[in-house]
């Protein structure tokens, strides 16, 4: 049975009737974009606001359990409070400001991680207050894998949710959250796996400490764990000035659609470990010292053979496995660029040029979840592609609905 | 004395009058962008195919000195040879394969980066030919830094180079190269910054091997440096697979040109080390799981207080100081969401909403590099403006030319 389609985030302001829109059309809000939080990013190194805003009732509390959120079912999100993981994180974490926190760092000390994701602005009234200014629920993701010091306390925490009918997501294939969670929970995971796999620092090789709520590592000078003999370590580029090593990061990645110069064909492509009959849009990482513009053309000129002239970006997506952001575009092929060639790169299996008429119809009768069936109307051998929740959907939408035509959109 | 301002780049097919163009104008090419190397990423992991590019007679090779590029003058890049880096790089760089690379790793042993860039097909047919379908003169940079064990070769090669005439670079703000040229640069300092940022895997803190060109650090699972008593080295999660941490870093940044609700404003903002009176569009990092448009509207809200409604991206630029991608978008505040607040996060001295007709004339009459003077027509208390090799400035002249009015482009 084919998991129900999660409905697309809403555009932020959908009500607004902005030269804009009436320009470019409406925005497309991709899934896991949409978020409903304030990430009031310039407070997280203000630890008086971390310790009232994780202390306040209304707090809401995410729990990864090797990156597997805490779940009611695969469509829903459950949530924990402060004292659900207070066994875990203790009373205070928060209670020493980061210059405290650098001067006692101790590499053997394992700190389970935490993320402040945001405040839900939609829950301001009766929720938490900020200098007056701040407001809403706030929202933190906490991992609790049993594992180093904590590894009972967490094995009893999960035992308490599981008792409560609860359990971790298996495989993001299960995640069918609804729009605003699946935000929320791209956030999240985003972070938690950032910060567990860069737990050294790329510059001196030396273990990194988590600031900054989960958004930051930075790596001390000092390390005062007892087994460390000299607890001053060399010097790091990373403490010169701002580095970008102590950031999360992002991979841009590029994903387009193709059409043909005369625009009445979309170019597709299909990788061998797809079922039968599934096309997708080229895609591929963004190159150091590349625009998008100039990546849509190398990718697709290195899976396919095809020459693209213009480029225009629709829209973007997060994509939170491990990190990447999907950027959007649609390219147009040049005039006797149209050659198929697989032989440059090995990636696809086949690419093909399919008439509008053909993604219109398989977006209407045969888009799915890479696992599931295509829909009741789907006849074998027709062509089948991703579901609404891809951007890759997203964009042959677009094209198929008039974006790359000589028409505008007003 | 002002820099002369170097051309802008082409589009990469500026005769093709397709759809997209009509539909959404001529792709606006930044500067770092319009590289007119191909880059064959699928040909770096293959060393027949290296050996062969570095040793051709029309393979070109760029210098560079932590991070400075060998000049002729600031607006043209130097170039060298083989035979003038083989002091340095020895006689076989590629001879073996990446397995054999990694079966002999050796910590202690310092390689002078060497980053394979591409094969510009301007200069195909006299050039280098591979498998009769890569052609093209082949292009390298090569890292000759005077340190560790290459020191004093580094020395006497910079000196061979100074006895010509050439010099390296002295900071960003003196480089003002032609518009290729720039691309080119742009992939070489990328790679060679990101390669010497990142000596160590954020995995497991051992160091690690620059593979695939300079396009890939490996952490190898073995080092046969002699003073290292155990060759086996821990496991690492960077072997399991595919990961993110083996390849160069970009990261997504966005700037975008706001305009009010009635689209007859546009909002720019100061920073206190700025000139006097010299303002630019908005700007900040994409954070992990933001959709383009998301952190559009979150950085606007941060750093201003304005709200946007729809955002529509224009155009992107390379930025390899160290490692940014710019991604140039427009955003339309919502009706009511004008109110200019700078009280949440300091990072503006000032913000302030001005004419389109002001900055049209600071477009013609105000603009210049940061360190330099403003042109001979501006006049004392005007707004001054970035140059044309800046997004910011491209963003400006689209919306006057009246991207986000209601007219289409055609
Ligand atoms: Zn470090
Ligand atoms: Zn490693």
């Amino acid at each position: 049975m084919p998991l129900p389609q999660p409905d697309l985030p809403e555009p932020a302001h959908p009500d607004v009737d902005s030269m804009l829109s009436r320009k470019f059309g409406k925005e497309v809000a991709n899934y896991f974009s949409g978020s409903p939080l304030n990430r009031v990013s310039f407070l997280r190194p203000d630890h008086t606001f971390l310790i009232q805003a994780l202390r306040h009732p209304s707090t809401t509390v995410l729990l990864f359990n090797n990156l597997e959120p805490l779940v009611q079912n695969p469509h829903t999100l459950a949530t924990a409070t402060y004292d659900d993981v207070k066994p875990l994180i203790g009373d205070h974490p928060f209670c020493d400001n980061e210059e405290e926190l650098i001067r006692q760092y101790n590499s053997e000390e394992y700190v389970p991680q935490i993320v402040f994701l945001g405040l839900d602005e939609r829950k301001g009234k009766e929720g938490f207050v900020y200098k007056d200014h701040y407001k809403g629920q706030p929202w933190f993701a906490v991992d609790v894998t049993p594992q180093r010091s904590v590894k009972e306390e967490a094995e009893k925490l999960i035992e308490r949710m599981k008792g409560k009918g609860l359990d971790f997501s298996k495989g993001r294939m299960n995640l069918s959250l609804g729009a605003p969670e699946a935000a929320i929970y791209a956030e999240a995971r985003h972070l938690l796996d950032w910060n567990a796999r860069h737990p050294y620092c790329a510059g001196c090789g030396y273990p990194t400490l988590s600031i900054n709520a989960g958004f930051k590592r930075t790596c001390p000078p000092k390390d005062m764990a007892p087994s460390v003999q000299h607890a001053d370590r060399p010097s790091c580029a990373t403490r010169t000035g701002i580095s970008n090593l102590c950031f999360p990061r992002t991979d841009p990645t590029v994903i387009m659609a193709v059409v043909s110069a005369d625009g009445q064909r979309i170019l597709l492509g299909r990788q061998k470990r797809w079922p039968k009959y599934w096309y997708s849009t080229l895609a591929g990482f963004l190159e150091p010292a590349e625009s998008v513009e100039e990546a849509v053309r190398r990718e697709v000129w290195e899976e396919s053979g095809i020459h693209l002239g213009r480029v225009v970006i629709h829209s973007t997506q997060p994509w939170p496995f491990p990190a990447n952001l999907m950027i959007g575009a649609v390219g147009q092929a040049i005039p006797g660029g149209e050659e198929i060639h697989l032989g440059h790169d090995a990636e696809l299996e086949d690419a093909k040029w399919f008439t509008s008429e053909e993604v219109r119809e398989a977006l209407r009768v045969g888009t799915s979840g890479l696992g599931e069936d295509a829909g009741p109307e789907y006849k074998e051998g027709g062509l089948r592609l991703p579901p609404k929740t891809a951007i890759a959907h997203q964009l042959m939408q677009a094209v198929v609905n008039g974006f790359a035509s000589g028409v505008t959109m007003i």
